[in-house]
């Protein structure tokens, strides 16, 4: 990354990797029977914010033009329904590997973007509305899922010593 | 705000500012009372929360060089320790007023600076450390503090309907 681009994008990228630091050890000290439990009485499950931070995660591969999702089939249970939709859903281990997976390989594409690139429109906005609000672009869609990674994270964090 | 750096500070600003708006709809759907509850059994209140998140804005105005804080009463109880330490605590109605004041402040002096301003170091930084790790600017803190406020928004955010 050697351009002027460089720093801006640095620091949103640094902030990506912090969070998910601070993810990692934050489910580490959930087992598997307390993400089963409610966050909070009546609200969603941990399982289902797993689920659900992982495919919104797994979603940003194709809005971000890097690929296919490696987990389409968290879209319906954890992102289209809501949670105790009585969707079929995998298990915590298997949710922390797929958020652990999706993460991981969207981090690795990430430093490997030149600058620039982040400052392109993403896949979801056209070329006209681009024209007219030029801050829609890659950068922005990274800088609101980790904003929306960490109010989920705040609910998840309940879920410690309880 | 017209130089090269101006998008990238806008777009951080316009996070901000869609929080905060988002964070003024949700208080406005939980009423004094269903703040006093906690957010989740044996967690923290609500209206600790809410000061807390009113606190750590006041703080901003030295930490960037804005001038002196409007509520530094509220450290001590919401930032320096925890809920239901019995620390006396302005009402729910005053804290939410205090919130309001608060960010409305901060976010006219922020449309008022500079965009070079935000590539400037905090007042936490010292020179030399901020030689080796310029991305801890201005606009890094004002980040972090969105991403802060998103967690603990995702927690008030249980408190409705309850």
């Amino acid at each position: 990354m050697a351009n002027e681009q460089a720093p801006y994008v640095n620091m949103i990228l640094l902030q990506w990797e912090l969070q998910n630091k601070r993810s990692e050890k934050l489910f580490a000290q959930i087992s598997d029977e307390q993400f089963l439990l409610e966050v909070s009485s009546g609200k969603n499950t941990g399982r289902y914010l797993l689920g659900h931070l992982a495919s919104v995660n797994d979603l940003l591969f194709n809005m971000l033009e890097l690929g296919e999702p490696m987990h389409p089939e968290l879209e319906k249970p954890f992102v289209t329904t809501s949670d105790k939709s009585g969707q079929d859903m995998p298990s915590v281990a298997e949710l922390r590997q797929y958020w652990s997976d999706i993460t991981a390989k969207l981090t690795s594409l990430f430093r490997a973007m030149e600058p620039t690139d982040w400052f392109k429109k993403h896949s979801l906005v056209n070329a006209e509305d681009f024209a007219k609000e030029p801050h829609r672009n890659k950068l922005n869609v990274l800088l609101t899922r980790i904003i929306h990674q960490g109010y989920h994270l705040g609910q998840i964090a309940l879920l410690v010593k309880k």
